[in-house]
């Protein structure tokens, strides 16, 4: 069991939901260590999708809390994940992205098998046993073409049963990466994704955002007429122009649908077909869509990875905390990798969601700034802002309890 | 009350008046924090002038002890300073100087008064009283054209009293800023204040400042003949040159006086008429003066804000302490803000204490290298730099009875 | 006495010999903290060689496990050591290389005699003893021309019995610095020693070490038939071509004999005259070898200081550590003083080290990288990595003995 202080007891305990987190949450370096070593190790992060491990010996080489990964494929329809740590002396084995038969470090040539079992390795002592010597494995799950990692050994299986119909109908596993783009945001993953589940910011902060987004009228809006407007808009767009064997997975009505763990869709907006800028498609339809039906579904694998999927092309949100303060902001881009040209319009098909975390970046960075002052206090949560607060206090339940 | 370490307590137990501070007072990260949050909190910091708010509305953003301050006029005759740090979710709310009839948060658009009432905010949830959410002020205090700040609400007001009347007859109230030059100093405030209250380093640091200021016959030697040739070119000056109504107020007459506490004036010397390279004047008189006497009153608000007064400009020496071993040494010019043409020849102005600030930097730098060595420890204050010991004097005995 | 955690003792207490150390040892900031103080301190490291401070007055500034230190000539026979700090108030005193009369601090010219004594401070307080305000010395020997360093005072002289002959046979004393080359290494100093002392990585990672020097054949291969052929090319070498009269001095004849204390000699191998990438001299002869008999003299200061021996140039290798995870490692390259042209053909002369030791730090910091995974584990030397075991062991012996 990991000890934890007394500032770290007394800081969960004078939690108040409804109110932003007290600075300690924020800023503290122990609590993120602490953090590391047990709540976030649980977790399970989207770490690549099965385009970038194409054949067998594929690997990709990723960073986790802190952690290199390898990510590899060992066999036709098998992936694994291992600690980029040799069991020799400690060595960084891969440096990147490749293709191996064997992954041999190249300090001094200790031989591992994609599988993790170490093959070769001169000059071992009498009495060495190799079986023991293999990569330490990492918890790695694929379900519906995308690959999630846990650093806990212990950390229970993932339920994919209601979001992995949404992804296969996406055609997600037979999807390619169109674009990829980093974010690294100075602050604390709390804020980042506080920031990521609340629009009550879209109006002041995302002018792009809220002109594109019909939903903007309900949810960054607290008043009856915009939110009559966007009702009746989602109403029509149901009865007249939505696919309809879309699987959705409403698990409650609640307002908590914007937690992303419910799988819906429901229209861009506007009569447009896509999120681009004039709203035209960027790439042909993707997986079982029959036609444009103008619609974003929205759900995720709660708390670290959510999608934004729509006809022509799929959108992958990845948050990785790597510091108290530095937490990656990943975006990835899908579009179907047998009809899509090689040369989609990247820039058309990238242009909400880029202009938009570039803006979530510049915002959520001065609140961290705020955050560190002596003057700064938990403050109130408005009603537009209350579908983030279960998210915190998941978190804050499971530290209680840990 | 904030507790402090027992290395802390040690250390000031073993505080030696006359000999320079242990290594602990000049590198513990722990003692700064601990400084940072009492002592250091309740002092008065020089922060701006008057001009730099010059219409209602006019604010500026300043840093001080690592909090982002808001200083703003807020009527004709008031300035108000404010943490700029939102009290919703805690962005900060200004990104630079500017002018304004409302401080509007980026994030969401929560939008105070300029005397920091919460004015609007969306959504709130019902029950939430906007009395209880405006900015959190911070003592400020405008006198003579200088705006002063201090962090801990209950700092007791700034006695300006004996220093007022200096800064009108100088014309601060009415000055305009002509230059600020940033010299960040690697080296805890203690070596930068130190450096400050001591001219025994002039002739082997400072060979402009000791070529212009006669008065270093007497403060930075120690014999007989300078110091008696120097009292004699003081005493010919009063009696012949001297603009006798400047208000002086030497409180105390003992070797003290160049504490800064008493506000005196004496000649430059060499017949110069002010602190340019060839002595001639670098702007129209200022204030009350006559005509050029060719002297400098030097006072200042201890310990952290000191003034050179000049015929025809001023200086005003901030030093702000940023981190434990960081510190910002800001250098503002003033000149008369009605007679002064908007081109002064600031090269000329500015040349002797931009020099010399430059040289303080790299010799103040080079002790801080020194005294980090296993091998420091404290050495004697000679006979010349006794008068700088009462300020690490106070702050001892502050530290102790807190 | 210094003190020292309880996660300090339990990591002593849990070592094992024969495995790479834990995490702690090569991450630990406390842990290299306590080193500094203690242990290391206690070590005789390579600071530089008497052909740097030529004359009296000449002296050189170096920088040892963070202290700055100054290495002056002080008489035609005697070369000494300081701190590089004021004794008044701490500066810096020395900037960098230079030949003086007097070191004067540039803060308040305080002055010393190049033996340290204080020689004039202005306006000194009644009573203060010059005396007692000489520069602190550093325990500083010099031997066969090379100069040690030791921080703590109490270090035991330096017993250069065994290695002196060998040193002054070489022509150290009478040599030249031709080039040095310095390899920062962001690396804990036991992963850095650890490298050195194995032939094991060399196969895979310095195949010009590899192909340069024929004892990989037995050092860096676990089979019978290699290591017979080289045991037969040094027979061959030893009774046909070897100098007989250079003073080995071989301790005993274990395979301990890698650790450098032993001072012996072997072929290059492959009939190469010299460690150059064709095998022909760089330079004329040194010292006292009447010939070129391609042979190479390993051996050193333990555990910091290590010399190569070639019959045309020397190569020496300081590690230094500087903080908890770098490590500076310099190489030196001499020729004789007199006979060799001021332009030896520097890159020919330096290839084979230049190159093996930029590897090294690559795979050196690929190392510390691993070392820092939670997934990092000690694992088993191999039978090719012993010889560097015995540094460890007597660090971790001396540490848990004080």
């Amino acid at each position: 069991m990991v000890v934890r202080s007394h500032a770290i007891e007394e800081a969960l305990a004078r939690y108040r939901a409804g109110w932003s987190l007290e600075q300690f949450f924020y800023t503290n370096q122990e609590l993120f260590e602490y953090e590391r070593r047990t709540w976030l190790a649980r977790q399970w992060f989207l770490i690549g999708h099965l385009s970038e491990v194409p054949q067998t010996g594929s690997y990709i080489v990723r960073e986790l809390l802190g952690e290199s990964l390898i990510v590899v494929r060992t066999a036709s329809d098998t992936v694994k994940g291992f600690f980029n740590v040799c069991r020799h002396r400690g060595s960084r084995i891969c440096r990147e992205d490749g293709t191996a038969t064997a992954f041999t470090c190249p300090y001094h040539a200790w031989s591992y098998a994609i599988d993790g079992r170490l093959r070769s390795a001169a000059a071992l002592v009498d009495g060495t046993d190799k079986a023991d010597l293999g990569l330490k494995p990492v918890r790695l799950q694929e379900t519906g073409g995308l690959l999630f990692c846990a650093l806990d050994p212990k950390t229970p299986d993932l339920d994919a049963a209601t979001f992995l119909p949404g992804l296969e109908y996406q055609g997600i596993p037979s999807a390619r990466i169109a674009a990829r783009r980093h974010y690294p945001t100075a602050a604390n993953w709390k804020l980042v994704m506080e920031n990521f589940h609340e629009c009550y910011h879209c109006l002041p902060a995302h002018p792009q955002y809220s002109a594109v987004m019909g939903h903007v009228k309900r949810y960054a809006m607290d008043a009856a007429g915009p939110a009559a407007d966007w009702n009746s808009e989602v109403d029509t767009w149901a009865q007249t122009w939505a696919i309809r064997d879309f699987p959705q997975a409403v698990v409650e009505t609640a307002e908590a649908d914007w937690s992303y763990t419910d799988i819906t869709r429901f229209p861009i907006g506007g009569g447009r077909r896509t999120q681009s800028q004039d709203g035209q498609p960027v790439a042909p339809l993707m997986g079982r869509y029959p036609r444009y039906d103008g619609g974003v579904a929205t759900f995720g694998v709660p708390p670290f990875s959510f999608f934004f999927l729509l006809n022509d092309h799929a959108v992958l949100f990845q948050f990785l905390p790597r510091a108290t303060e530095l937490t990656d902001v990943t975006v990835t881009w899908l579009v179907d990798a047998a009809s899509a040209p090689d040369a989609v319009d990247v820039e058309r098909m990238v242009w909400l969601w880029d202009v938009t975390t570039v803006q979530d970046k510049a915002i959520i960075e001065a609140n961290a700034a705020g955050v560190r002052s002596r003057a700064y206090e938990p403050g109130p949560f408005t009603k537009l802002e209350l579908w983030g607060v279960p998210l915190i206090t998941q978190y804050i339940d499971a530290l209680r309890a840990q």
